[in-house]
């Protein structure tokens, strides 16, 4: 395995996806140094998209983050998240009743605002039961799990409704340790077993997010996917994802793929990235 | 498929083993006449055995709760359950240290009295960490779910000791409704999911406990398991555990398995009973 | 469940998606009728494509086939099948070396075409093994199950290359009776668990097939996913592949799905169509 | 990890259970020294099991084919075979018509002896597919894959009968190569999946055939399972199953775990052996 200089890899194309967590930002805020590389994509007039498993919050709320953090390269017309995926699912295919979730009233507020009529499953009840027309899996965090989950269970096996998840990981690591957080797809995993039902997921590998990226950069610009590079920490979602999308990836190994693991973790996978390099800082 | 009459079907065999939940007992109680059962089998000196995946009290205090209940015929020594294969797993296997369990301290109580030292999963902490040497799921209450089952994952990503799941079963159904709760079988899958790990599962349909079942009752009497029936509610659990052991089996459709589905689920899983009876009532 | 007309259902869209197999084509040739719906198509206005899961021949080939059955409205720019998906991925992905493939010649033509040196598995030895970049799994036929699956395991055993599996499908119907044949999708499972790699999957449910025939129908006119309806015979590719990417569904009760079957594997799986109709046929 | 002198370990135990493949043979024949083990255990007077996941020959034929290689210590009494389990549950189970298997005709020679009429798949038939009572999966080789397996999933897909895995393992090593083979296991995933059925499956990891040893022990002698040591060279199916029968384990690195492998493959599997040595040999 050949650990490639990320500037000399970034040269060859003409846009940039980027995956966040462990490529932009790390467990104390963001990776040292990666301002310079949106300083460089700008002076090389290189084009570049976020590319984000997450649906806690919106992409402005997100794009806020960054800024607070002091990068302002990242505006929110730049930031593809797993939640945007799941919300145009519920613009296109959800036209009335009640949109349950689980998560924070955060996160239910992104999809609110499409003008369906959401309510925390912790609300739903024996009156408002018959009008539930969709589930949707947000976030960890805003509910009691024992009461909440054991209710989603009963709501799912009751109702014929789509349950969507709308951020594909199971766990996520908590700030400063090494310590990790089950995310909503592990306990998503878990429902879609008990009920045995098939859920929606939206969220990397799935090429879905991928063409939501995609379609944003052709909108302004004619564009092959060869020009297109997809840099991330993780095999399973950010590099087979962009690989079977057709583009070609970078394996960065500032977050979840440790140097050591990397070359052992290709080869067990069989995912292979195009390039390795130590970070996306320039 | 042919429903037939119970007594008919015990009159073929000497040693009856049966399943609880949905067999002996329904959500409201015992079911309806099943003491006419056990006064027959008393009758024609037919021995019988109760074979439970149920691992949130002892052996004793489920003999009381049929006691209690008005079945007198079902005494501890008759009981096999599934937390009793994890108590010989640990006898056997853990020699020192702290079993860090999930579940209510009832659950704990059982598997204490083996002179292991027991802490909930909350009591672990930096101190008592490098101590921990097994952990055990026995029950879904008991516990905060979000506080425990996140620093369930994170032991076991930091610790490599065995992993003991007591109950395999996913749901159990909840007294009076038609409501279920999420077991702590389900529970285990979603960690062990998520860790990547191997857990050790104890309880039908594994043949281990009908092994345990078979050498209690071969410890008084000389016995084939052609002379064995196994009567269960359930069709992956009771039944094709029955079937593996070599048991021939009845579905009894007072449970979890309705009469207008029994014939299509016999059909679409492959699990096949020996006979099928509308319950285990003579 | 309500069955509704198909023709009152197409009225509501400008642009139809098919599935081919169970839906234009029963076992016996096309589905009687079938000309009637393109007709009527044609009259209105309405575009459509054929989106399939299939890698056994070109697009043009599969036009001729239907041509062959006298239907002449399904030209070769009309179809979208899981070949053309992993044809892009080996141009866009795999610059050099030998394709090996299991597959009929036929299948392998096609992806042949691309410029790239393709080999069937049986033709892959010791002198140019080091010289294979990709597996591709296209058909069932065409080679010796046992010594070329064995041969495949150990190549990607060997090496660490993508594997492609060009068609998802589990097995097809055989013509003229009810019997089936395990497809490649079924044997790419087995492989993929053997070796524990991660394979790539083209064809529905997965949205990049559909995006293909999105992609293509916006290069002709501006169009919202609201105005497509998408057709099909299957609650797992067809219709929560649709459901998925945003379209409309039909799920049609001319193929895999039976009448009386319906109703009970919506309910049990919660894949939801859009509407129901007995076929496609106006 | 510490890697222990065998002949220390045995020394604490009266009676020792060996996995063949990896453990006694070798890809070359026998493991060289492994006599003088045997030797050992005859002075010391310690008894020995041979616990072995094969269904391609009768506990005869295997002893017979150890006496060839010169090792006479190992005779029928002493193996336990995944292939005895599969026949003990027909003979318990499987009273009338055609058993149908997978296999060559050896390995159908031994379960035919129980009195049941065997046919091979490939010879089964309008005529005689009614009185098909029983499926057996017994080994990869003896018929042809494209033609048995295709009319093995149509059997399954009309008949509701009992189908039966002989072998768990996925893959077996080819002698004097580093090449292997797909075993009967991998090909039964594979079908099961298809069908959806669920099959029966017989040997380690799962108890029965620990308790069929153990049995067999017992008749001889009062033991208790602290006194037996489990020897194996695979986590997932002597050490696991060694384990959860409660027996403590050694895994020797002379087969499938290389030395290199082990540590990490114990931490990444929660597979924990209750010894590591390079081999079986004293």
């Amino acid at each position: 395995m050949q650990v490639q200089d990320f500037k000399s890899v970034v040269d060859k194309y003409r846009i940039v996806f980027f995956d966040a967590f462990g490529v932009l930002k790390s467990y104390n805020g963001l990776l040292p140094g990666i301002e310079k590389t949106f300083a460089y994509l700008a002076d090389q007039g290189k084009e570049y998209y976020i590319v984000t498993n997450d649906a806690s919050r919106s992409p402005k709320q997100l794009a806020e983050s960054y800024h607070k953090m002091g990068l302002y390269a990242i505006d929110q017309d730049r930031i593809v998240s797993s939640g945007m995926l799941a919300k145009e699912y519920l613009d296109l295919k959800v036209n009335e009743g009640i949109v349950a979730y689980l998560g924070t009233q955060n996160s239910a507020h992104y999809i609110d605002s499409s003008g369906l009529h959401t309510l925390p499953v912790s609300a739903i009840n024996q009156q408002n039961m018959h009008n539930v027309s969709a589930l949707v899996l947000l976030d960890d965090e805003g509910y009691n799990w024992f009461d909440d989950l054991n209710k989603t269970v009963n709501i799912l096996r009751k109702k014929t409704i789509p349950a969507i998840v709308a951020n594909t990981d199971n766990i996520y690591p908590l700030s400063g340790s090494n310590e990790v957080s089950i995310a909503i797809g592990g306990i998503a995993t878990m429902i879609e077993s008990i009920v045995g039902k098939r859920f929606l997921r939206f969220g990397k590998p799935d090429s879905q997010i991928f063409m939501f990226a995609y379609d944003l950069i052709r909108e302004r610009m004619s564009v092959s996917k060869r020009e297109i590079l997809m840099v991330g920490d993780t095999l399973h979602t950010d590099i087979i994802g962009g690989n079977k999308f057709g583009l070609d990836t970078v394996l960065v190994l500032s977050g979840n793929t440790l140097p050591d693991d990397a070359e052992t973790r290709i080869r067990s996978t069989g995912i292979l990235p195009t390039y390795v390099c130590e970070s996306a800082v320039v």
